[in-house]
């Protein structure tokens, strides 16, 4: 495949892709990266560097809810671009190198950070609990993995428009948890029958409040008139600087919705929605669980 | 038909109706009653009425989430056994007759009382407001009907699973009201747009409580956490005397829900949820607003 091609096909991917949590898109994100910084045709070190940004500036525009996507491609450049400035005179050879070798580092920092999650979420989660979620989250779904031990059984949701339920429902099903698979709209009635809410984000905004899929704030408000824990489990890399008023939040392709062609009326697809901190118990990131006053609950 | 086929029928027709509203659902109970009481080849009075009072009674098991098929049924039973206790001379045609004009009239009692909704309603909704509603209600269809005049906008929901929402927009549309049609979980997304929430409700419990489609709670708890106001509009036959802990929240068949077979994983398809009366701000019957204090507002 032509270069120009093949960045082309990493950038439609990603945009396609309406299933995976944002790690899974910020991991798949970071890998182009480090393929295409291989396959590189450019012979000046300079050259390279420039198209290698100008890739990754366009792989973070393609999911602006993703703090995620940003936060770990910023870090990547940085580390690739500081070698540069430190090193004027690098090869290119050196440069690939560099190039491979961050990518697969930020990658393994952040699987580190997601085990030293879902060991503080184990520690957290009692045995027997029944755990509600809502969407999909490569975190959450590792943390029901380790769960399952503690004999968990676990709430649902389908997760219109994507159906991102099904995924979560088939990977409990191989785990072997007890799970009950509910429609969004369920989600107050079965909140009662719960003992506490795991949820992923997309963004962690800067004041704590949470980007995450459509219909998370709604949960929230659920669990907190219920008197449920709801924490956000989410390694820093998903940390932002935006605010509710400046974070983009994506509509997606509005056919997903379904609806015909009807005069005046028009199908919304707003998938992500902000969770104000005011209704989390508390944030996991690897460093433990942190509270709104930002002292760790044990 | 044979009689015992029909009245299987309308039985049938009644429990596989999962997309009409409770009152729209009460009438064609109460038209099987009327139908069938003309039909019925009885010849004893006695055994006429006991034969009526037994169907009477099957139809209202139907759909216990429904105060209105209850209530409404009780008025049309206590009428027509009035009539025989009053008259136990009467002969079978005069029973009939009372039996038919005792339906006609409860079903005209009951418009009448919508129309009074309707009015009311148009009173209360500003001109240009953004009216948001959840689920399926031929009252709030018929207040829509009234209020394009004032120009209003639309937010509805498709509320899964049956899809009600559908049905609204075509409404809508044929009115020319601009709407906008989301997914239930974008419900706390569009809050903020929304200047009132309108809703029906299949049963108002004894403490103003709210038993509607679900999806309604979560409806009720981002109006309530936004600040939007937020009326139930139903006839006084939604009155029941039953309680959150009596009340049969009927489930429904979990096929709608489109899950594979998956080992350990269950649907659920609970049709109904309760909204606390602390989330309402004001119940709208055929006599004005009430409000939780019972003054109606202005």
């Amino acid at each position: 495949m032509e270069n120009n091609q093949f960045k082309q096909a990493c950038l439609e991917k990603i945009i396609a892709d309406h299933q995976s949590g944002s790690a899974k898109i910020a991991f798949v994100a970071l890998q182009s990266l480090a393929d295409y910084s291989q396959r590189s045709v450019m012979t000046e070190p300079a050259t390279y560097l420039k198209d290698l940004n100008s890739f990754a500036l366009e792989l973070q525009q393609t999911r602006p809810s993703m703090a995620m996507l940003t936060n770990i491609i910023d870090a990547w450049r940085q580390e690739v671009n500081k070698n540069e400035n430190k090193n004027p005179q690098s090869n290119l050879m050196t440069l690939k190198q560099v190039a491979l070798v961050k990518a697969n580092g930020l990658m393994m920092q952040s699987s580190q950070a997601n085990d030293r999650i879902v060991q503080h979420v184990c520690e957290l989660i009692a045995d027997k609990s029944v755990v509600l979620t809502h969407s999909i989250s490569s975190t959450i779904i590792n943390c029901f993995t380790k769960l399952a031990k503690k004999k968990i059984s676990a709430i649902i949701t389908e997760s219109r428009p994507g159906n991102e339920g099904l995924l979560v429902a088939e990977m409990l099903s191989k785990s072997g948890i007890e799970t009950q698979y509910i429609t969004d709209a369920q989600l107050g009635l079965f909140m009662p029958k719960a003992d506490v809410v795991l949820l992923g984000a997309d963004s962690i905004l800067a004041d704590g409040s949470v980007v995450n899929k459509a219909g998370t704030y709604l949960t929230a408000l659920a669990a907190h008139d219920v008197g449920i824990p709801l924490y956000i489990c989410a390694e820093n890399f998903k940390q932002s600087r935006k605010t509710y008023e400046t974070i983009h939040l994506e509509e997606m392709d509005t056919t997903e919705i379904n609806l015909p062609d009807l005069p005046h009326i028009e199908p919304r697809n707003i998938y992500f929605d902000v969770t104000p901190a005011r209704l989390i118990s508390g944030w996991i990131n690897e460093h433990g669980v942190q509270t709104i006053t930002g002292v760790p609950s044990t």
